[in-house]
Formats: structure tokens, C-alpha cells, sequence
């Protein structure tokens, strides 16, 4: 496979200390070969919206395959002082074998239900926590934050703008290719077009206009230069004054001649809504109804709502440091959490950890997820975390309950039912066939459309119900009695 | 010098695309040789503060050497037809051979102040945009995040430990780095550690407690395998029924009788406040005095300043998401503005870019800031922008004035001056001695020594001045006035 972000740089050391600590504890204590099961999931949807969209599983298979420690990552940690040489040898002959099971990227997910699960020896499943939490919470939160701003837009295109003000390199990188799988129709960021095939655009800053003797002169050139799509950025001087009537000139002398019609604007400041309703009306006055508004400049879900039903003229949305850093809501709060270990004849131990936040409390058991949906109208009903082994037969009516409100319960009948999580890798070999970034795009659009508009608004969604089977329920309330005592 | 994160990693594609197009144009046009001046400022500091703390200056020096493109970046820029052969074959051969200057690295910073000043061809300014302001924006932010949870814990220890929550790799290892500037005493980061030296620390998380048949076992495993410096995770269960008692049993079981007296306890849930008092109370009447107390859970300035003002007994914090991410303000908004070009006399010609929004004009020409000092305090009196050329004669008396307010004059007397932008690439050729982090570390401890405490205010700061010299603000004037006709 193509290595991309991450050969030949080894992030393998790219994990918390404390999985080095525990790492070497277990095996000195005769834990390596434990077998043991962590699950990835969420307790909230970032900016209080009803779902999010999963993204980041091809970062992890790359970091997967990649895992190994270095010589000069063993000598680093011998000079810590604290780890054994036979954990340090362990290290050195180090990668991952065990499975891994997770939701195709695009997929909408849901609070706790796990969107990957790893069952592996308990020093491997430990040190690729951090790494797999990392990419998983940064790319989700993107593709979920992108895609709001992309329904706010209401069709027209958005664009990825903020590599300038992204956390780091790799957030600018990876995270225009997870806005383009939320929905962004390109990005600035030339990397990302190279890497992963994000298409990316971009015309002028206003440097290019100071550069010349005037506004005009430096429109001219670039028309020269760029005679098909041409956007003129038309904030330097005076937008309405200057910008906009130098843009029609040139585009009039230089563009309409030749037949070239695609070409646009870009607002950059000022007020957008009512800039670009003045601009439009200059423009279709000099008879350029084909040019292009696009405009940038602080935007987010809620500016672009808000611009458009001010009726303004807006055809692209250029979208910097509010998507790219998930501005509103910049941490995604994924976690790992162990749900069971297997005892020395292979029997599944489920575990779970207690909490006084019974928000906090975890669902034990080596697990799956099912998604059933109504037959007549293909949208999304409910999830069920269900045991491992447990089998629905679609013909047969099935009730499902509240986690909370157990009382609440929904049977359903016509349906069909699609088990999420998907197998990744088994015995440390990839068996997964990794979509091209098209086709999760492609797959994340249709799957939105198998979600209600309720649960898709921004403010107070209807909450999806995610509930649990009744086996993995009554797992549960067993270990919470277990655990009172 | 040691390339760390970039090589082979090839950055220098990580540009908007738009530096592309522009480049390509102005190689057309002719000005590719054009001498430009970019100042990197920005206008207001994070979460209200008084001051930004600069950082990210050795990320653009290993940047700024690396820079190429390479036959696969040139294949892919031909690939979008838009670039012309002349200017492919100019990025074949590219290196950068301008002058920049930054404040070193550690430097408290204000809004307005250029913090890199980049003169080099046109083609080679506009390029480097996009990567430079990344790198200063995210690391300056981190840095200064960090020095305000630093501030708030009052000389107690503060760890970071959010890499699972950053924004992609760089962010959790750069981010590290950043906060080890602004004042952290470590990270969670293993890899930040290995290739900057920030030390890096961790004992257990909830699997290990949960990977045991007892917490008692679970604790007694780990003090076996680290007698020194054990820290037990102790909300796994019940923080005060369960968890401290058996901290302190096995402390006093397999650790004191040794003369070992370096352990602690880590609360990671519930009200830190309350359950740091009772664990401080539990652990004295054992005996254990010299037993630390770490927190972590969410933490950040205002939790850290409210939980010591309720006198919680917390010797060291563990601080993650909202570190990492610097979440109550993730975007710091430094942006990069032609100053000035040169002619074909190699006479500077001042730029100036008008905007309705007063605060968005920018300084026009080739400057350089300096720093007033009070002799008799050692602190900082204000900062002036000056013209490249001005001298100030510290034996005078020196008026500056308000820029905004400009009949607001203050004389100094008694003063030293400190030019803040060090040369660091000149025809570019590195001739600056990149300091070892520890020295900057240092060195940004010592600066903000010399920051009133009214200056360093959480909220509603006072605001240090930040004047221009009488020759910029004639300058500024004139082309204001140019500008208006």
C-alpha cells in the first residue's frame, strides 16, 4: 500500500509513557499474552449535534502495518532506566497481531457505541492506544464539523481553506482529506490534493494585487495568465468602489471576448451578505450573469445559515480556521476502554469500569453493532450494541430498550439489519480492502441520506436511539451488582 | 543540523495552492526577482490575555532548509494544467536565498508587532506563506496556553498529557514541545521526549487496575516492578473506599519498609477539590506526608486557579485536551502582509494595505521593533515599531506615542533598549544558533519575568503599549492619504 504521512517517519513511539510502563509491567508479570479487548467510542457529539461521522481507519491501518520500534527507539528507552531488557528485546521484534474491527470511514456514528474494536495481546492492544485515539478523534470530529458546514451551505460549495491556522502540519493535511470526506468540494492545501487526491484550488491573496501599479493592472495580469477560472479577489482597495468595477472591466475586456464566461469574485471582508447582493447586481448589470461569487472570511454553520437566508449571493464558501481547527468544538472526546479479557482457556472475561458518572460507565464484552433500518423507507432506525455472537433474523419482529429507560421499548418489523463494524485485521494481517477516498465521500453521502432530518439539525437533534441487547444488558447489570458488593 | 520532524518528510508542498498560481504569474510577469517584505503579526492574544509567547521559529529554520521540490511535486503541478514549463523548472531549482528575521524563540510578544519579517523575491515570500504561519500560529498558541495554566498552578508541576486529543501527530508532538516552552514541566508524549528532550512520564490507566483480580494486586504488581516513583491510579473503583486505602496499604507494605518515601496517588475523576482534601487527610494519618497528590480531568487555567483557591491538596497537574488543543481559543490568527517591494533602484517602496476596519490596516515598510526596559525595575516599559534604519540613543530621553491615539505620549527616561527580530537567514544562508530547548525554556521564563503582573491578567489585562516611531507613523500616513484619492 502507499505509506503516505507516515513512512518513513516511525510513530510507533507516539504513545503515552504509561503504555511503555504498563507494557513492560505486564510482561514481567506474565500479562503479555493476555488477551484483551478495547473499545473505541464517544460520549458526545461535538457542537451538540445528533451525529458524527467516522473517519481516520486508513491513517490507522498505515500505522498498523508501519508499528516498530527502532534501535535508536530501544537505546531512548534503556535510557529511561525503567524498562527491563527482556521488554526492550520484546520491542524490538515487535508487531501487532491481533484483530482489529471497525466502522467504514463516512459511516454515522453514534455516543458509545464503539466505532473500533481491538482484541489483542493486552502489551499490544496498550500501545497503540494514543495513536489510534488520535487520528480517530481528529478526523472524525473534521468530517462531522466539515459536513455541518456543508449542509449549511445548502448545495453550494464549500471549500477548504485553513491550512494556515491548523494545529500542526498533519492537521492541515489530514484534515482537509477528512472535510472532503464530510462533504468539502476541495481544499487550498496543495499537499492533500498530491497525497490523497483532495482537488485543490486557489486564484490570488491580496499580495498579488499590491504587487502591481494598480488593482486593474494585476486583475489584467492575471486574466492574461489564468483566462479560464479566474477569480479575482476584490477586497484590496474598496470591494463595491474599486474591486468589483476594476473585475467587470477586465472581465469584459480580456474574457467575455474570447467567449470565456467561467470566472468569478472573491469577497474576502467586510459585511458578505450585503456585499455580495450588491455585487451581484453589478455584475448581471454589465451582463456577467455566469460569474461566480465565492466567498471567505470567518465563516462557520452558523454564518452561512444565517447568509443565506439573508438571501445572500454566494455561490462557494471558502472555510478557513473555524472547520479546520473544529473551531466551536475543538476536542472530539474519544476513548479506549478495556471491555473484557479471555482467561487461560480462551473464555471471554468481561470487564467494566464503574463510575459514579453513570455516563461513565462502560458497556463490557467483546461486542458488535447492528443498525437496522425500515425497509420502505431505507432510514436509519436504531443501533443495538448487541453481544459478539448474537444473531437477529430480519424476519422476525424485534424489540429493542432504552439503555437508560429500560421501559422504553420499540418493536420493530420490516426491517433490515447491517452489522457495522467491520473486520479489519485478523492475526495482524490486513483483511480489509481500503476504499479509495471518492468512494468514502461517495458512501458517506448516501449513508446521511439513511438518517432522519431530525437528528441531522444543528441545534437539539432528535437523539438516535442506540440501544443494548438484552444479553449484553443483562451482562452488565451483573457486573455492576458484582462490583457494588 | 538534526531535521527532526520534516526529513525526508517533504513539506514544501504544504502551501495554498493559490502561492502556486501566484508564483507561476509572477515568473510570467517578470517579477519573479522582485524583491518583497512580509511582515508575520497578529492582532489579538488568545483568550483575552495580555501577551503571546513566540514559538515554532526552529520548525520554519528546518522548513526553510529543506525546502525543494522534487520530480514527483513537479509531476503533480504539471499534472493540473495551470503552470507553465518556465516556472516548473524554476521550482526544480528552487532554494531559498532571502533574509528573515524573528524574535527569538520564548519571546513575550503583542498584537500588531511583526514577529517574522521575511525580504526575499517575490515567488520565494509568497511560497512560504503557508507553512510559516502554521507552525508560528499553532506552537505560539500551545506556548502560550501552557504558560497560562502554568501561571495558574502557582508552582506546582503541570504535565501535559493530551496527544489523543490533538489535532493529528504534529499537533500532540509539536504541541509538547510548545508547552514545555510556555512553562510544562513534561509531556505523556513518549515521542516528544526521544526527539526533543521534554521529559516524558507515565505510570498506569484504568486497564491496568481493571487487568488484575484486585486493585490491591493491581497496585502491588506496580510497586513491585517501580519501587521509585510509583504513581497509582486510584478512582478505578472508589477513589476513598477503595482506592486510597489501597494505595496507602501497599505504600506502607512493599514501599516504606525500603526507605522508599517518592510515591503518589493520581485522582483522575469526581470533585478534585473534595476528594484531594480527604485523600491528603487519609494519606498524613498513614503516615505517608511526603505521599504527592496528582490531578488531572479536564483541567485548565480557570479550573486549576479555582481548585487552589478552594484549597485543594494537589501537588502536580496532569493537564490534556484542553492544553493540546488550546480549547477555549484553538485558533491564533497570525497572518502575513506585504510591508514593501523594491524597485529596479533597490529603493524600498512601503505598502500599505487600507481595510474600513481601522485594526486590519496594516504597517507598511521594512521595520523592526524595539523593547524598552525600566533601568531600575528591569521591566518592560513598551514596545515601538520603528523604520529598519532608526536609531535610538538610550543616553536621550525618548517620546513615544499611542498609535491609535496618537496625542497619548510618553517620555522615557532612564531606559535600555533591545532590538526583538534577530537576523536569521540572510541570502538565505541560516546565521542563527538555534538555542537548546531548555535554554529557551529559560529564556522565556527570564522575559516574563520582565512583564508587569497587570500584563499577565487571565482576563481584562493591561494593555502594554505597542507605539510606532514618528517616521513609520508619517509613512503610514502618507500612504493612507495616497490610498484615499
Amino acid at each position: 500500500m502507499n505509506t503516505k504521512m507516515i513512512n518513513p517517519r516511525n510513530l510507533s513511539m507516539l504513545c503515552d509513557f504509561y503504555e511503555l510502563t504498563m507494557g513492560n509491567g505486564y510482561l514481567l508479570k506474565g500479562y503479555g499474552d493476555k488477551i484483551a479487548y478495547f473499545d473505541v467510542f464517544f460520549r458526545s457529539v461535538p457542537d451538540g449535534g445528533g451525529f458524527a461521522i467516522a473517519a481516520g481507519l486508513e491513517q490507522v491501518v498505515e500505522y498498523i502495518e508501519n508499528l516498530h520500534f527502532g534501535d535508536d527507539d530501544i537505546e531512548y528507552l534503556r535510557s529511561k532506566h525503567c524498562f527491563d531488557e527482556r521488554f526492550l528485546d520484546y520491542l524490538r521484534h515487535f508487531k501487532f497481531s491481533g484483530d482489529i474491527y471497525a466502522v467504514p470511514e463516512g459511516t454515522p456514528v453514534f455516543p458509545y457505541e464503539p466505532i473500533l474494536t481491538v482484541r489483542a495481546p493486552a502489551i499490544e492492544a496498550q500501545l497503540i492506544e494514543t495513536y489510534v485515539l488520535l487520528v480517530l478523534n481528529h478526523q472524525t470530529m473534521i468530517a462531522t464539523k466539515a459536513n455541518r458546514i456543508v449542509r449549511a451551505a445548502q448545495g453550494r460549495a464549500v471549500l477548504e481553506f485553513g491550512s494556515r491556522r491548523a494545529q500542526g502540519a498533519d492537521a492541515a493535511i489530514i484534515g482537509a482529506r477528512a472535510a472532503y470526506i464530510g462533504g468539502c468540494a476541495g481544499t487550498a492545501c496543495t499537499l492533500t490534493d498530491k497525497i490523497f487526491g483532495v482537488p485543490a484550488g486557489g486564484t490570488m491573496a491580496h499580495a498579488w494585487v499590491q504587487m502591481f501599479d494598480s488593482e486593474y493592472e494585476a486583475f489584467k495580469a492575471y486574466c492574461e495568465i489564468y483566462p479560464t477560472n479566474a477569480t479575482l479577489l476584490v477586497d484590496t482597495y474598496n470591494t463595491l468602489k474599486s474591486g468589483v468595477p476594476n473585475a467587470i472591466r477586465v472581465f469584459k475586456e480580456m474574457l467575455v471576448p474570447k467567449g470565456i464566461t467561467n470566472f468569478a469574485i472573491r469577497l474576502d471582508s467586510g459585511d458578505i451578505a450585503y456585499l455580495s447582493k450588491k455585487a451581484r447586481k453589478m455584475l448581471d448589470e454589465a451582463g456577467l450573469n455566469t460569474c461566480k461569487i465565492t466567498a471567505s472570511n470567518a465563516l462557520d454553520e452558523y454564518l452561512i445559515r444565517d447568509l443565506m437566508m439573508q438571501g445572500a449571493q454566494i455561490d462557494t464558501f471558502g472555510v478557513g480556521e473555524r472547520l479546520i481547527t473544529s473551531r466551536s468544538t475543538p476536542v472530539f472526546g474519544g476513548v479506549y476502554k478495556l471491555a473484557a479479557v479471555e482467561n487461560e482457556q480462551g473464555e471471554i472475561i468481561p470487564k467494566i469500569k464503574v463510575s459514579e458518572n453513570t455516563a461513565k460507565i462502560t458497556n463490557p464484552h467483546f461486542k458488535k453493532v447492528l443498525r437496522y433500518y425500515d425497509k420502505e423507507s431505507g432510514k436509519a432506525l436504531a443501533d443495538e450494541i448487541c453481544l459478539r455472537d448474537e444473531v437477529v433474523d430480519p424476519a422476525q419482529p424485534h424489540t429493542i430498550f432504552d439503555q437508560y429507560a429500560t421501559w422504553k421499548t420499540k418493536t420493530l418489523t420490516d426491517y433490515s439489519v447491517r452489522e457495522l463494524l467491520e473486520p479489519i485485521f485478523r492475526n495482524g494481517e490486513l483483511v480489509y480492502q481500503l476504499p479509495s477516498l471518492p468512494d468514502i465521500k461517495k458512501y458517506c453521502a448516501e449513508q446521511l441520506d439513511t438518517l432522519w432530518e431530525e437528528v441531522m439539525r444543528f441545534e437539539n437533534p432528535h437523539t438516535y436511539y442506540v440501544d443494548l441487547s438484552q444479553k449484553l444488558w443483562d451482562v452488565k447489570r451483573q457486573l455492576l451488582a458484582a462490583a457494588k458488593q
